[in-house]
């Protein structure tokens, strides 16, 4: 139990200050400010104020923490720290444009590590037209730290989608099975670009995200972001369970719906669509339906119509 | 003495390596190719090449290599988090946009110190009107690491200045006394944006870097990347040497000019300009004469006309 004595910690916490440090709201208003048209807190945010259309992200992956150099090659590390900044863009479908790649590399690597890393990562911008143009050069007597910044464009004629536009009575998607990713998609994941785009284009998306944190932290994003709850049909979930889950499941004796809902870094993405979306269009893309928007606030497992019971969102969280 | 059957290291040949990874030349060609103008390696890159008028860079920053969370304050290391950066977009005299912000907080960290670090390069960046618009927030059991990037515009109608076009004649400048910064300046600095943007305007510069790595070190890229040399005048060194560097002189009995040529983190600018540049326009803004660009190659120091000793190219690298 949490010493209400002790100081404010997590990164949920902390990132809302920061909403209020950064982006003040206007007085009253509890959202921070959006800049044109991107609220602070989504997937990426606009560079500049009169050309919407370009967006930029970064993430930091560490050593330890997002991958385990004694398991994993540099190759598959730098790869996967390009991964992620795509797999944001896929998030407001958008279309990646360049990267710059900062590195802080442990005293131990060879030159040949390091440049392992950044192949593996210049290997996966390019396939998606994505090249590293530039970054900057560090060494330490610590473990490795790897910062990608990625910038996109939305396509002419759209906007970016982002995590505030569910609405009551919308359908919940995604883009693939999830849970278990740890035995390994967490390093090799495809980032959904392709589908988010054909989505924008084809589906007028209402909201989307990519699952980093878990099915049910991410989900709950943009539940809060649009101000309303959602409802998962327990027979979709199971169907949405991936392989991996319930080997999981099998290895630690919890259960694999659990997996699904907060095990992190699965990188599918979460789509929000009208409860008109064709059934067939969806399928095509390969998306599974999973729940509904609902307006009562929350999160809730359905186990038959009618019949709630409250999802805990709870998943990964840094700075606790 | 480096044994030549070690492994290679060096932060310079890891660039080197790099620039031929990511951006390889055309066949013959020594330098990487330019992207819209700016060569691979330069301090800021081009975001698209359809809009060479946007760059981007990134620095990131390390406790214990960069800053010392033990005797520097939260606020002044998020500071120079984001001075750094401003600093790169003086070199390439254009005018920042916005800051992405990356941390690995230490998990030693309170709320109110990962705050205070984010307040720190929020107040930096808004007194260049550079908001931080995002960023991403973790948390480990090791150093806090901070990588901040930023956005830049070229004035219209102008190119972004490159460290490549210096040419025999022409003279060198400092915006400012050198050495010794690590006595406190290498975290209080002032991004010579407002210098630069006028020295772009006014007087058409040949060349600009700032100086990170150590004065000799950043010259020495100016002179490799025009393929060229320089002198420096001993009579000018000197009256551009540091007060700060006349006092860690005292302190380690290495010559105040050595810490001049070879201490990192100046965060002044080195400039390139025309050997006809007026006197009084360089005065006016504060310009100190250094030295000259000449054909042969190398850096030399001229304690007279004609009496040239070669400078080593030494400061500070990573990666060694």
């Amino acid at each position: 139990m949490s010493d209400p004595q002790a100081p404010p910690r997590g990164e949920f916490e902390f990132v809302r200050r920061l909403g209020r440090l950064l982006a003040p709201g206007q007085p009253g208003v509890r959202q921070p400010r959006a800049r044109a048209g991107v609220p602070f807190g989504d997937d990426m945010c606009v560079v500049a104020p009169d050309q919407p259309e370009l967006l930029w992200t970064v993430d930091m992956l560490m050593d330890g923490v997002d991958f385990d150099s004694r398991v994993h090659t540099w190759r598959a590390i730098g790869r996967k720290a390009l991964a992620v900044n795509l797999s944001d863009c896929a998030a407001m479908a958008v279309e990646p444009v360049s990267a710059l790649c900062a590195v802080a590399l442990a005293n131990t690597l060879t030159m040949e590590d390091a440049l392992d890393l950044l192949r593996g990562a210049q290997e996966c911008g390019q396939s998606f037209h994505c090249p590293i143009v530039g970054g900057d050069t560090n060494s330490w007597d610590a473990p490795t730290v790897v910062s990608v910044s990625v910038a996109a464009r939305c396509e002419a004629g759209r906007t970016p989608v982002r995590r505030d536009g569910a609405r009551p009575g919308d359908r919940i998607w995604l883009t693939g099975p999830v849970g278990g990713s740890l035995l390994g998609r967490h390093m090799t994941f495809e980032p959904r670009i392709g589908t988010a785009l054909a989505i924008a284009r084809r589906l007028a998306p209402h909201a989307l995200i990519d699952i980093s944190d878990g099915l049910a932290v991410d989900l709950g994003r943009i539940l809060e972001a649009s101000d309303c709850g959602g409802t998962i049909s327990a027979a979709a979930l199971d169907a949405a369970v991936h392989p991996d889950a319930v080997r999981m499941a099998d290895q630690d004796g919890r259960p694999a719906r659990t997996h699904a809902l907060e095990d992190g870094e699965d990188f599918e993405l979460i789509v929000v669509l009208a409860a008109d979306a064709p059934d067939g269009e969806c399928a095509a893309l390969g998306l599974l339906p999973l729940g509904q928007i609902i307006s009562d606030a929350g999160l809730w497992l359905e186990e038959r119509p009618g019949q709630r019971t409250p999802i805990p969102i709870r998943g990964w969280e840094h700075f606790r």
